[in-house]
């Protein structure tokens, strides 16, 4: 079985990073609007982005000073986008916070299996964040891709040659980590990342259907990868 | 032979672009500095800002915001600083400028060689400038890092099982495509982007010396490649 971990919010915290320097910058733009009204305009500057900057943390920096001369009509302070740029390059060298159960699961899993790590996202950023995660060790593979579809998985398979079916995925996003891998054979297991999210739907866990999982945390992967071996392989 | 190209500066026109840029900044900002302080000032910070932002033009465009709210000590306006963003967006979606001979030569030598494109700096907009090329085609193996080092090419060789002496890397670049190829035991074709550097230097063309080789131009790789074949591969 060929074992591949996502990582941001599935081995460590992220998506909380973001949401707080957009609330900093929130905060600075409170003059012009209000939280409720600025995080959509944020992910309309994004999203229009996207196909320039791709993902990551440069790139939201970027569209974070977009949106500071946007909503304020130009009108915003040269010490206003110094201090949303002082909150991107915080954003991007704070330390890495990894998830409960992480280390120990990997280094047990490791022992066992040659594990690999797909991420998405800025190169140089992820790289570093992999070098200070303290984690690289339990990987025998990294790939850093900039976009994770069923294209992306394929292509990766082959170059590693390895069967769809004898393949699972883990990650916290069904769009990223599950549907793609999913879609072309594979198997996937999600973890979903929000807390919340995840008590509410907490009936779906260990649901299992069409090489699709489930589970609360990285520490019942193991579980997982027993039962998906009793299924037959 | 293993045949690798770099890309910026040795398939294509990129320099010219981040020149072009700076200059367009430094007339924006020409009431607190003259171009010619200035471009030393970018300097300092882009070398601040490579642990954090990496190679490429993200993070560039992040440096000449922070030079000028820099040189400006704070008194730098929004509508400039929207002009900087967008000249940083039109940068990264500028078309692709090919150099002489590159299609051409390219599509000869793929029907021979199976060839490499070995690449650094942001992922995203590396693969966007691939494809935008139209080069794709010619290579069989795509390979985009955040550095170029030794480690990186002895790391890239173990992993496509290539001997060092049978890997040939070919660009403009001293730092990133020529030394650390030598160091580990490969053969490097160097083609010096700056036309004027290269009309200066015309006497060490063909210098051949411990797998270094120096052309004016891609058209000449063939028959080095001959001239490599025939010193006893």
């Amino acid at each position: 079985m060929h074992i591949a971990f996502d990582a941001d919010d599935t081995l460590w915290h992220n998506e909380p990073l973001f949401n707080l320097t957009q609330s900093k910058v929130a905060e600075l733009l409170s003059d012009w609007a209000s939280e409720e009204d600025l995080g959509p305009l944020v992910n309309d500057i994004e999203r229009r982005n996207l196909a320039l900057f791709g993902y990551g943390a440069k790139g939201f920096t970027l569209s974070l000073i977009e949106t500071a001369l946007e909503v304020s009509k130009g009108q915003v302070s040269a010490s206003v986008i110094g201090t949303i740029l002082d909150a991107g390059k915080a954003m991007i060298e704070h330390p890495i916070d990894l998830l409960p159960g992480v280390e120990e699961t990997l280094e047990h899993m490791s022992k066992e299996h040659p594990l690999m790590l797909i991420t998405k996202g800025d190169l140089f950023d992820q790289e570093s964040k992999i070098a200070r995660s303290g984690l690289a060790e339990y990987f025998s593979t990294i790939e850093i891709v900039s976009e994770k579809n069923s294209k992306t998985y394929r292509e990766l398979l082959t170059r590693h040659d390895i069967a769809a079916e004898r393949f699972v995925m883990i990650g916290n996003s069904v769009r990223s980590d599950i549907l793609p891998v999913v879609s072309i054979g594979g198997n996937a297991i999600h973890i979903p990342y929000d807390n919340t999210w995840e008590l509410d739907q907490v009936e779906h866990r260990g649901a299992e259907s069409e090489g699709f999982f489930e589970i609360a945390g990285i520490s019942e992967v193991p579980d997982v990868l027993q039962r998906i071996a009793a299924l037959g392989w």
